[in-house]
């Protein structure tokens, strides 16, 4: 599904280059030496060391200004240094002149759904909007207005699971690099969760793992908390529990009704779930366990 | 133990009502009318009308400027101002001429201590540091060195019950406006929670209610949280349930580890515990059931 | 131009009385005195004492449950009681029933047109969007697409009076509440200023009053400053000097180029600007000389 | 002045390497080689290709386990890859078992001061404070408390040249790493900013390049500002222009007095002032120009 995306000045073609592994000395020198020897140029580098688990992380931005290098090419010859470092090394090595897709499964609210498609429209995300899935029409007619296709998959109390079957159709029709539950409302099945790790993202409106589960803002208005906040992490099975990409919060007043919480808090939805996507999409996350390294 | 405090042009002699009350009309009348009878000015006034409950609340800092209106007076008629608003009516009337104390509880950390003492010592609570006691001697001498009292109370295993019995003893003798406690590590008895309710306040090293318990910071060292925090609430003897204060949150990044969280975490500690206590020593905090209202 | 706006449970009917004056005893007597009689409720209720001009404001928004009342009546009778407190009372007493409309500005960049598109549409502000100006075609399809007229007026370098003058005319036939120059890049007039004074608002992209002008976020970059800013506040004839309705800042670093601010600073400047308009529509903002007093 | 100070497990021994060159291929792979052929283990790496200067930066901690390798040897085997990386090449090496000294400059406003000093006694900085140098004698009881040396120079009106020679004197007796204006009211004179240049620290209690100069509080209340805010910086012989370190902001309202700014802008002030202390004790602050590279 993916095409050729024509790399411009303000997003210009990069080789990107992730990897974890566990720690030892020299890897560094490998890779800095593997790219130095394919004629790269290192414009942004990342690392970390875990103590906790004795992991070592990296990403690495690297600009080719040979455009007869092809992505399969650097894959191929990195591989035996990643060989070499050893056989634990989890890598990706992706082409930002590659574009990305995304599908958007969303419900009735409509701010996180407009505010990704305004984004991708002016051209924040690497990525086209492929489709948007929704479980009633309510957000039909404003996805078309940005030219995006919308599928409607009703969820009926007594068929989910054929729903789900169909929504993971549709979406694997698009094969995406990543699935966003745009204030999608519906918990997905562990076969889903399964089939989408990694690329499955959710938006929960509270700052987890305070408040699980549902209606956070009523929660947290009868807990009396002084910032309501808003969590995007990668979905599991374990509800609300996946590995948390972005957190924020908001200042909130005993004046506030759950219906202020509600609204202000859209604000804060909507900026933590567009980091998360974004840095996602720009190969800046890396799961390990129940965590993310996140190299903003 | 409260001594006159000499008003300063920082510090100008308030006249300060709080008041809660079931709400309907003309409350704001009936006050702002008395304090215009008894030639007050009010310099600050606040409002809350709570719709889960039905509950109205007003703090409202007067300004007089006849010197001899003295606060019991203005309580006796306010009396009859109050039972005309209604039986259930709540209120306060406080003079900040007369200086408040405050004993605090502590253990080895000292951030919070110092920090408390060092605002103390530059006037910014309308209130003294009558007293420090510790479970162990460690802040002895930093105490000390502000020229405060320092009592000693071990609690061994086996003795907590007495040792408790010793500290309420110590704290009741100096009959404190606030008991503080700054980095305290025992959990106080339900009868010390009973006696000192609405007076005995915690900080707490997260932000509430995620990470309820010991060792807040491996907790959210454990769940990847992006946000550490800090929660300032009245003891209740629901561990760590108590009315909220005051929180805030300070952004971390994957490298930190629990050493990084415990250093930073201390400035959001002294902040957040700093100006809860300022609020509750100047009557800005009213309680209702679990939750506070806040005339910050 | 204002149409009656039906009150829903999320907007209920309010009557909004906003007041400055010289300070002095009695005031809020007054008031409140006034609001119980026509049987209203006070639900929200903010005062101020600028001690530095001895000004005192207030806002109050009151229910009244019997529909008959009409704000005109309202407005009569309280003009006894403002004349009372003062002949320099300046004061207004507004029907959230009555709903306003606004005008925007625009030119080429779509986030905040976008933004407050959207927020309309969702009914977070009491107003409609009732037209799109736009020195250049770009944003047109946008506006259309939301079902907001949209009126190109070219600004052609020898003629830009002309063109404000067929801005003016526009603008001024739908008689707006508010014209908000969302990132619209033409510097007003005096006598736009004078015309639209205390309805003209504008959003800075710089914590103002630093980098004032054209290029803020390239002026931040050359002076290497580790936050970046917006700023929204009222039009005036002294560039970018007007009152300052609502400002907030985002962390940066050393590693963001100017492109990366503008991309980050798009997500200030359309929540520093919602903010301003929504506080601006619900009557919370009271202007007194070069600054504001925002009752938010 | 310097002593050996002893690794614990909250501090380490760490190499630490800075390294600032024109950007070029191969870098990277040079100091990553270096310090694996020495057996060191990188901890922690920074990068930062600045674009609109064409500079590279580095900040890279390492552990060294053979505690036989000294400090002066690996300076002397580094000295020839940086050699090879450029003649322009601005580097150091340092080791955090050696302890570093700071001087403190104040006037009479204690916060920066008493923040600072508890900091350094719970070992929050890899560095003593040697001395307090105050114009006043007002924190010199405060500063003995904790044990650290006093010493007053008077500023008469007619005799700054004096008193600043006499300060110099005092602080190059120490030969400190940081000299810390902490809130002192004293400009320093082009000859001193010049000696002390890259080690002279100032805070200024404004979001610079806003409100320059005396008094920023009252500058800022008569803006009109939503946000009061702090800067640390280098001292250069431009007044209150020289490099950022670090700088935050804090909200306020229309009903802050100047004197409400000042006691709540303490809180950012000592934030701000520690944070750009401990990060150029850290070895995380490079300066190019009139900017800063932090890698906090």
């Amino acid at each position: 599904m993916t095409t050729a995306q024509r790399p411009t000045s303000e997003h210009p073609r990069r080789l990107v280059l992730t990897l974890g592994c566990p720690d030892t000395t020299g890897i560094v020198a490998s890779i800095s030496g593997f790219i130095s020897d394919i004629g790269g140029w290192i414009t942004e580098a990342s690392y970390h060391s875990d103590e906790s688990t004795g992991w070592f992380f990296t990403r690495q931005a690297v600009r080719i200004d040979s455009p007869e290098i092809s992505i399969d090419d650097v894959r191929e010859r990195f591989a035996s240094i990643a060989a070499a470092i050893g056989p634990d090394a989890e890598w990706s090595f992706t082409d930002t002149a590659v574009e990305k897709s995304v599908v958007l499964l969303v419900s009735k609210d409509s701010h996180c759904l407009t505010d990704l498609l305004s984004r991708a429209e002016r051209g924040e995300f690497p990525a086209t909007i492929a489709a948007v899935v929704g479980n009633h029409r309510d957000l039909e007619e404003l996805t078309t207005r940005f030219g995006v296709p919308f599928h409607h998959v009703p969820f009926p109390a007594d068929g989910k699971a054929e729903a789900f079957a169909q929504v993971r159709g549709i979406v694997d029709g698009y094969d995406p690099d990543a699935i966003i539950l745009a204030r999608f409302m519906q918990i997905l099945p562990a076969d889903l969760c399964q089939a989408w790790a990694g690329r499955a993202i959710n938006i929960h409106h509270s700052f987890l793992p305070s408040f699980v589960g549902a209606r956070p803002y009523h929660q947290a208005f009868d807990r009396g908390v002084k910032l309501i906040g808003a969590t995007c992490h990668y979905v599991t099975a374990d509800l609300d529990a996946g590995p948390i990409i972005e957190q924020d919060v908001s200042r909130i007043s005993h004046d506030y009704t759950t219906a202020d919480m509600v609204r202000q808090g859209r604000d804060i939805e909507t900026l933590v779930l567009s980091r998360g996507v974004r840095w996602h999409l720009e190969d800046r996350v890396l799961v390990y366990g129940r965590k993310t390294v996140v190299f903003s």
